[in-house]
């Protein structure tokens, strides 16, 4: 029996948003944070903040608050465990554990069936384990408005208002105002990750902002968008939430699709898509430069214990473990230290620490990555 | 008993050059290739050429074919063990352990005073333990030079090239020719390490050499020459040659002075000093630039173990412990790893590195240097 239902008929705290359910896909090595992120302690499993709270502990510190414990985090059967260990005791029996990775749309969408089995009138927002929100006020008033546009029969996307012309996003162009709603527009159209001087133009234009991944549907109108594109994938779904003991036999045929194309790029084209901007601060932590961004404006930013550091004419970002860490005159360098591997780089090359990791891959050395 | 001219009276391969004894001070800590090099293991214990022998045991390796067992190796008590380990058999018993560290005059000149006892005819050479030479058959002919004029009542020292205006160095400033020899000239004067615009007139001239400490002097003669400016000290050093059992109770007393300022300069104003040019592939290591240099031409260049290491548009010198060491997009960059602390840098930084090691005294990590 799936138990996500579980409290659905108990006391909600009144500043929840009725109706709504957080899913959290917690999946994704953070290749770029390689070798603090790594397959066996992924990123969203870790405080890369210096905060005391893993990255998915903080998501789910930050939607708690708004949806009591409607919440449903789905990892991989990898992770199950360090998973378990991270959530509050209260959400425990509502995690999913998959069989095997099978993108975004499986992940997501399985969520959304068992829901729509629950209760059919259940509104879904998809919030990755990943990413770091710093005004949770702004935050919250943005995904307010979602659900206020999503019962209205619309797949609605928080559009984040971009800062610089990142090429590491996709993007949503705004249309019209939709009517009703104090800030939601239709969606025009999502585009794909674009070259800097496209970024620049789309920036420039004002009608541009990124899509971070984060979406506010209700269950039903989801899962028969899905069934429009791909009707077996939506079946499959639906059939798993219907048995429980059919997920082993039917997950591994499930189409891999992220949920991008499967379902918010058809239902934008059909005008069913619309977009709340927000401005919370939002970071998916992409890689080094990022993260050092994120943790601070000092010259040398450390990640641990400032004692194992010592620097010298230096600026960058250092995560020391439990040695020391001496860096003598270097510039916006970066350097993690872990058990079994140091990485040096700096903030121009921080997008090649995938190389680097392919490159162990090619090696054989998985035990490293 | 000191057992230095144990083997005076034992068959000598007829390559060795007679009388010569080579003195080998084996001090310093290399302060700036820490972390490699520690109070606790100095560069000359280290093997940082990739060789499997470390500098001292090269510097041993490299006399031996031209003085027979005739080498005095001198060293801190902290080392002897190491020391004792490292050197063959044959040179066990004449190692000099001083009490404590009291300069290379004290150091050097107690190895003359011995030997001044045991054979007033000895000629002694003086050898840094730390240093590294490439071409030996140019060092063995430059040397051979240097024992034929000492003999003649000369401290000689060696002439080294320069072939760059280094400001590490002190230099040599050479005089007339002197007659008779092949290539020995008087040493008009030395100077202290100068700027980098000194270095390069001096370069220009054609007429200076770099002073990298090398020297040979009959016994004697040097210690007459110290007795004229540092009585005492000359008068302490014998005493313990006399009598073994007081070197704990003279040797604190004794002044603390570089052989240079003691001897060398003075005898120079004297006209006693002399130099035969080389240009044997000398190298002091000074840094981790230096160390690059010498350790080849590829662009990352590794002392350790290859495996460990992995970069993706990277140049540099990279050494690794047991960890893998990654580095992405850095140029000339220094990565130096060991068991309790990892040093950064660059090739230009190089020098920076003994500043790191002075704030690690002064916060008290006297465990890390």
């Amino acid at each position: 029996m799936w138990c996500v239902s579980a409290s659905l008929d108990q006391a909600i705290d009144t500043r929840t948003i009725d109706r709504l359910w957080a899913v959290v896909p917690a999946g994704g090595a953070g290749t770029r944070l390689w070798p603090l992120s790594r397959a066996g302690a992924p990123k969203f499993l870790l405080d890369l903040t210096g905060t005391g709270r893993s990255l998915l502990q903080q998501t789910v510190d930050r939607l708690t608050p708004l949806v009591g414990d409607r919440v449903v985090v789905v990892t991989g059967q990898r992770h199950r465990d360090q998973v378990t260990a991270q959530l509050p005791a209260s959400l425990v029996h509502r995690l999913l554990a998959e069989p095997s990775a099978r993108d975004s749309m499986a992940a997501i969408g399985l969520a959304a069936a068992i829901l729509e089995h629950e209760d059919p009138d259940a509104v879904l927002g998809s919030f990755a384990a990943d990413h770091v929100i710093t005004d949770e006020t702004a935050f919250a008033a943005c995904l307010a408005e979602a659900v206020e546009v999503a019962v209205t029969g619309r797949i609605v996307t928080l559009g984040i208002e971009p800062t610089f012309p990142s090429t590491a996003f996709g993007y949503i162009e705004e249309g019209e105002r939709l009517p009703g709603h104090a800030t939601a527009r239709a969606v025009a159209s999502f585009v794909e990750k674009p070259p800097v001087e496209v970024a620049r133009e789309y920036l420039a234009t004002g009608r541009y902002r990124w899509n971070g991944g984060m979406f506010v549907a209700p269950v039903t109108l989801l899962l028969d968008e899905l069934s429009r594109e791909l009707p077996e994938l939506a079946r499959g779904l639906r059939a798993i939430a219907a048995d429980p003991a059919s997920l082993e036999s039917i997950w591994p045929g499930l189409t891999k699709i992220a949920i991008d194309h499967a379902v918010a790029e058809p239902a934008s084209r059909r005008g069913l898509v619309a977009t709340v901007p927000g401005n919370f601060g939002w970071d998916d932590i992409g890689d080094f430069a990022a993260l050092g961004e994120l943790i601070g404006t000092d010259a040398v930013k450390v990640l641990g214990d400032r004692d194992l550091v010592l620097t010298h004419g230096a600026t960058g970002l250092i995560a020391p473990r439990d040695r020391l860490v001496a860096v003598a005159g270097l510039t916006d360098v970066v350097v993690i230290d872990t058990a079994d591997a140091v990485l040096v780089t700096d903030r121009a090359h921080a997008q090649q620490v995938k190389q680097i990791v392919a490159a162990l891959k090619e090696r054989g050395r998985d035990d490293l990555v």
